[in-house]
């Protein structure tokens, strides 16, 4: 059993981080904070919670959370980089659910996120938290960047392509659709039912923060600089992300055969048959990311289909993988839910 | 480890069903059977099952289901009582899902479902499938009848109050608001996104097959004859029950402190604090029923608020809590989920 | 034609006068104010009226709305009292679409809205703007306190059975289900889509504003004080209020009859065929109220159910309805739309 | 005033068309024909008509239809190219809602529709009904193919781009999403409300019947064959189209103006303003089709984004907007709604 602490637990990302770690047989959640609702009880917050969960939002104070072995931030972008270097050094290990530690260009951070970096060295020493990709380093690492829900769905579905090397790097398109959950629990006008349920729209198409992470990743993955078009859109439905991606192909090759082998020992990414279409309903509340491979009229591009729940493998699920592999824990261990159908 | 068999598993109840079980650590699923789907893998007609499940549907041969422990029959009404005896005959144990053994008056089950009962002789034996009222019965049982959606929000609602025997038994009113997967997994006009989604409607006012179930269930409560208006309406959400219920108060007495007494040792039921108002999303995936309690402005009206998943303790969940009754597993054991929230 | 003012038409009731006044022909809409939009293109802010309204936000400049014909105000409680003098002096007509004139007793108003009321004296002039009941008064009348959403559905509803005297009114129950656009365009947690869709509760149930509303004008009906239990609830789709409303009868009549006669020549009631239940869709868009009559197994309870949209026949609608008949014209001229189905 | 006639009128295009023709000022609806629904009334079958339309749905006579001037088809595919050519001799203009005539390759059609094609002459006579293509060649016509919904977004999209010769006409992608009353008012598993609201999904993608629609009409634009990627996919919202496009420029041009200046004209083309997102709510109920015109981090690819209402530019509307033309009317008439929002 390891001992938790939870930083900002009154969002999303924080009650889907309560509801696994309440269930985790290897976790004890010691502490939440929030500075808002210091002293109220979580359940009455969130009342899902009830029975599940006993805490109440504690103050930040940094003592109890030093005690930790592991602190989550779900907290807003800005916050982790203040506190990391205090509970590193106190030997405290930490996931960051917000973006503080993701792009490792400290400029380019500055420039989308508008703010100074708190702590541009331990971004440098930050691992960006895709098991898929950076298994063996997650499993050292004192410090994970949780990746972004739309990155997370983008960069499992370019992966086999871009490893493989087929595909014209400078032209890809993401158009990715979202859930509204991924605006998070803040009070907005855009996001009220009455404004977002029965309505579909994109947004930010000239430029968003999940962009350079992107970016950052796929390029990465291709060993050069990779560029790309990225739409995303807001979907009347509390959870999940549909990724819709598209490749020019360099090369014959069957694809199929190419995602499923590159997937094939990973717990968490289910490659469909060929001619199937994944729906954001067959992963609700679970970590898995599935994927369809399709190549439309024998045309040279490919369109590859990707679906995650956005808080679960798009945020909290798989910090608690990254969680499981730090601490040496199997990595499905408590967070392989059957999806919530219908 | 028990052996179960789902007879007729391709609807709601059905998924759920797997969802559930494919998890409860004493039951290997070892038959599913569906007349039109035979030979199609279960994970093929339900993706959410993919990885959890690998049976394939079968055609309800008699033989296997008889090499189970436990049957539970998720068909259309008429089913299990054609297929009962035989399994009984075999020593199998059996939950109904559907609503053949749940009225103990004969006719009047044969007026409002319109058909012959197969088998009256083993209504009077079957079992009432609502722990919180039958539980010793339901241990010894051989053959539960698993309450509807609608009866299992309205009777834990009504009952602390009927058996404190303090209301108005024949002024009772049930208005009860159900999600649409209430209405099952058929290809329906009235149904479809575009009908059913933002809109409201009443339906069933002149009669639903739910009302003498939830008026046999409340007089078994009273130990006399209780009447009651009861109007289901159709809400535009997948998944939840929620009722609001009216009595006459004929005496004076604290209605918090009744039904938390009342409940206090129910794993499943949840009295919430005082002024409080349950969401059905609080319950959504999980086997709990929250109620709430008002007395509006002090008048001698009790307002009992009481939502439900309907396809968890309105249907596979409370299912599944029978089965660990009936073999004596704790009675949480597979089913102690945490509500999926947002 | 006639020169029209709207104070504060930032809100959900304000973009539907919007909607409704543009296609109006006798209507001419000189201003519109927001403090906090001044000078952004009423389009801007609602796409929706792009190329059908050329108007920007102005500043509340009294001079402007004082050579109006007829100012609505579409705001929060509270302001319209302020203003209400003034423009009474300068002669121009009111409809106030909020809530400052509805209740005739102030000490009750106050007690209910939290603030001193600012003209009690025009509270006594003010005429109640539900034109099935007070037409007549409508056609005179300087000042409109228009209905709240809720107390529009509840009162049409009820009206036949108080009218003929044969409920008991003292123990009458209106459970009423509200679309999200009646909690107004307000950012707040509770209304978001990811907080409110699949989701369904009751709230205010100790005690809400509505209720001394519709108490008042269903008094007023009976020429007697009525009790009532008034449950209003959250359902998750934009448009849209049911009433479901439960009356013990008194005497035996042909209810289906009662209501169609009393409604035959109203423009905008619908008293749908025996057995039917009405659907809010049915109503959307439009200034309907559609209800159905039903008395369940031949009890002495009749159940009523009534359906408006919220924003029209419950706001905006009913508010120029009002229009029409304060300046002679027809009285469903320009507000005559089908509902948009589906 | 013409005289019109609608053939299968029980669909969703059917009851739009019913919304939109009992308005408008030049038509009366002689007759209504179901085979299924004869004999009942229009307004039994559509609560939202009480009270706007009379009619009951006859039986398809010939003789009744052979009267009108113009008869609309809002059938399945494969039923107007029975009755065209006895319609036209009878001198009866037709707008088939249908595919019927849309596409000029008959052998194409026939691979895609799946059946013979009943009188390919009519093919080459039809027009195609795309009013800011077509305009006087529908002036002029008998016989229009009433465009689908994905290929009107999506020509309207690509439109201006594609006349100026400015973007690789080989490698086009169209990303469309779709509310569900686009798959009609037919009773299917997949579009019920417990299958497709919370959810999202592409289909088709291997191929879709609009794909010869929309590719066909741009290449009619290009004068030069166009090739391009279509993916559709299923959105949980009830009406509206929401088409993401990507093109590769061939030339630097200001995208803004050159969208402004094309559909200056246009009374249903809207272009947004620099930097804005369409949203589909902004047309419910309307016959706009709005479009703004991106190009992201000043790269080489254009990002068109174009909404529409499915059920109104995508099918009734336009049939109308046809008619109007057709017949000499004012091309706005009846049709000039201002969307329904929120």
């Amino acid at each position: 059993m390891i001992n938790v602490g939870i930083v900002g637990g009154t969002g999303y990302t924080g009650v889907e981080l309560l509801r696994i770690l309440s269930q985790h047989p290897e976790v004890n959640i010691q502490t939440i904070t929030s500075r808002n609702e210091a002293g109220i009880e979580v359940a009455e917050l969130f009342p899902s919670l009830r029975g599940h969960i006993k805490l109440k939002f504690s103050d930040p104070v940094e003592s109890e959370l030093n005690q930790c072995d592991l602190v989550f931030f779900a907290t807003p972008n800005g916050i982790a980089m203040q506190q990391a270097q205090t509970l590193l050094d106190a030997g405290v290990r930490i996931i960051d659910l917000a973006a503080d530690f993701r792009i490792k260009d400290i400029a380019e951070w500055e420039k989308w996120y508008g703010m100074r970096h708190a702590c541009p060295g331990l971004v440098a020493e930050a691992v960006y938290g895709l098991p898929e990709i950076n298994r063996e380093e997650i499993r050292k690492a004192r410090l994970i960047a949780n990746p972004g829900c739309y990155p997370t769905a983008v960069q499992l579905g370019f992966l086999p392509l871009i490893e493989a090397g087929i595909v014209d790097n400078q032209n890809l398109i993401a158009d990715v659709k979202s859930g509204v959950s991924g605006a998070g629990r803040k009070a907005e006008v855009h996001t009220l039912l009455a404004e977002a349920a029965d309505n579909f729209k994109a947004y930010g198409v000239p430029g968003h923060r999940h962009l350079p992470e992107i970016k950052q990743g796929l390029s990465n993955i291709a060993k050069e600089p990779v560029d790309l078009i990225f739409v995303p859109h807001l979907t009347p439905m509390i959870r999940g992300i549909h990724a819709t991606l598209y490749a020019n192909l360099a090369a014959h090759i069957d694809l199929q055969t190419l995602y499923e082998q590159r997937y094939a020992k990973e717990p968490f990414v289910d490659v469909l048959p060929a001619g199937k279409h994944p729906e954001t309903r067959s992963v609700r509340g679970s970590n898995l990311c599935r994927i369809a491979v399709h190549q439309p009229q024998g045309r040279n591009t490919a369109v590859i289909l990707s679906v995650t729940d956005n808080l679960v493998k798009g945020a909290a699920g798989q910090a608690v993988q990254n969680m499981n592999l730090m601490f040496g824990f199997t990595e499905t261990l408590g967070i392989n839910f059957v999806p919530l159908l219908p």
